[in-house]
């Protein structure tokens, strides 16, 4: 028998379809009677499409809208992988409550609804009512002494993610957006980028939070030796996730599958978002069609996590903050693609040439 | 004796000052202290110390948003150089001011008001509360055949420019995108892209609306026949403008000093904002500081127009609308860099540990 979250995980998986031909094609034909040349509002069309063919509306309505920003902590951290020390994940994360943090502006900048999940902060927080408390443990254990979690771990983590994201669902969701906080999380994500991508430790290793030359050097021997000693299997994601992943990680993987098995677009952030789109896509492939990449990250590896994946990033801003910033900005452009497919009159409407001159 | 308009330009330049530096140490110095890691917001953090600077405030309010939309008609059309008739410049006015076009649709999304201005259509349009009214002439005259408008003309076009924005200033204004509408006015910008930046013309000439190949090496060899009979000179910006440039773009001009006159940032759309950036920062260079490239269009002699002038483009959607689309775009990412620098909580306010650990 199965156990629980492996059920969830496999009903949610199972659950997951290809994309509404029908919408899409009505959503394509709806945008060449818009009143302008065809083709020149570029991505935002395809997006649109895109969009209409998840939400199975020809006109999707992205009124509702939620970032979720998964929290967790890092055993790896006492190699000295991170600028910033572990206590900052807790105290960030008490940011994100009071309002103060990049993602809430941005966040109220865009019409939508943050929510703070600790999956796995080392510390014991206060309940607050707009935090959610999944933690799996209180924080991984370190990756180069073992696997960071055992496999029911992982699978706890990303079924935390569905249960989370099918939460929200209920309360009413159009579009969602992830994000994550953890002080060393750019370490795993690393890890599970080398693996699954199987590019070198260090193309894909980046300054994360800010380390110098000698620490980056140091971090790129830390995930080499976390490999080496996990040996983690590069076919198997949720053996990719256990052993060199993360909480947060696992629970955004979950976040992703769990939206579009409702059809609830997701616009995924930077580097670690990267990551669990990574260990999500190799669970199911097809849940790369729901999916939106916000933007490219500073992190070398993201480049690598989008090509693996087959993602174009919409924005490039030198941005490398995580917490779900880029994401909301993502969100910004999904809901400017909808409007414009709904809102736009079309050329019978306006009663606008469509006659393009003969050549 | 100065002409009237001549003296409006004079008189708008002279009061064009460089950005404030105590503004623009203030909002760095704040920058560092908000919770992140310094630099994680990547070109957010420049755009809002810009931002600043221009307003002249450590941390900018641009709550009031406005695209100023300008139309005008070319006399080139009779070439043959547009994949549209003439008439759908003023259908797409009237379009506009019914609130169906993506401009309206994008303006309505970042909660900017859109200014549309009758620059010099070929059309009478019925009066309206919303339509402007500054025409110069019913179209410019065929550059091939000679000047596209008098020295006069160009003043008033630029002249006009100015009064618009200073009445959107009188009735509050804090940042404002510009925005074009014109059938054929890729040509005359083209044209002004070549002459200035002395670039071949085939390397700065694009489809457009969606010319096909011979449509497009047809267009080429207009621009280049214009610059032949016209002759304009390439230091001179005003005699580009007239010779082979067009009444909305005179305009659009007028617009940017206006605008940078009385510390409003101004955000630039596309190819055609492009071209008027172009004799803009030509007539004042320190204006450039005022300027923020939204996005790089489709049209290949954009790229060219923003290295010549010194600006990067922040987005890249493969976009080639015009209307001021792309500028709205822009404008929501202005108001997300402004917000940040406002809103966000610096560590001290959010006991967040600011140590960076030892390497």
């Amino acid at each position: 028998m199965l156990h629980d979250d492996e059920a969830t995980i496999q009903r949610v998986i199972g659950s997951i379809k290809p994309l509404d031909e029908q919408a899409m094609a009505s959503a394509r034909a709806r945008q060449e009677r818009l009143t302008k040349p065809s083709g020149s509002l570029g991505r935002l069309e395809e997006l649109s499409i895109q969009l209409a063919a998840i939400r199975r509306q020809t006109v999707p309505d992205l009124a509702q809208k939620a970032i979720i920003t998964m929290a967790g902590d890092h055993g790896v951290v006492a190699q000295g992988v991170s600028a910033y020390p572990q206590e900052v994940t807790a105290q960030m994360v008490q940011n994100f409550l009071l309002g103060g943090a990049a993602i809430n502006v941005l966040a109220r900048h865009v019409g939508a609804r943050v929510v703070v999940v600790d999956m796995g902060i080392a510390a014991t927080l206060d309940d607050h009512p707009a935090l959610i408390s999944r933690k799996v443990a209180p924080g991984t254990r370190d990756m180069t002494m073992g696997p960071a979690m055992s496999r029911r771990e992982a699978l706890r983590s990303i079924a935390a993610g569905i249960e989370v994201v099918e939460e929200e669902v209920d309360s009413g969701l159009d579009i969602v957006g992830t994000g994550d906080m953890g002080i060393g999380n750019t370490t795993p994500s690393s890890a599970i980028c080398a693996v699954i991508t199987k590019k070198p430790v260090e193309h894909v290793t980046g300054r994360g939070t800010g380390l110098d030359d000698a620490m980056l050097h140091w971090k790129v021997e830390i995930i080499e030796k976390a490999i080496s000693v996990t040996r983690p299997d590069p076919d198997g994601p949720l053996d990719v996730l256990a052993k060199v992943g993360g909480f947060e990680i696992g629970a955004l993987a979950g976040v992703m599958l769990g939206a579009a098995a409702h059809h609830v677009p997701v616009v995924i952030d930077g580097f670690v978002s990267g990551a669990a789109a990574l260990v999500a896509t190799g669970l199911c492939p097809v849940l790369k069609h729901y999916l939106i990449a916000s933007h490219l990250s500073v992190e070398p590896g993201h480049q690598a996590m989008l090509e693996w994946i087959g993602l174009k990033p919409l924005l490039d801003l030198d941005m490398r903050l995580g917490e779900g910033t880029g994401a909301a900005l993502g969100m910004f452009l999904a809901e400017a693609a909808a409007k414009l497919l709904v809102e736009m009159a079309t050329f019978d409407e306006a009663h606008v040439t469509d006659r393009k001159l003969e050549s």
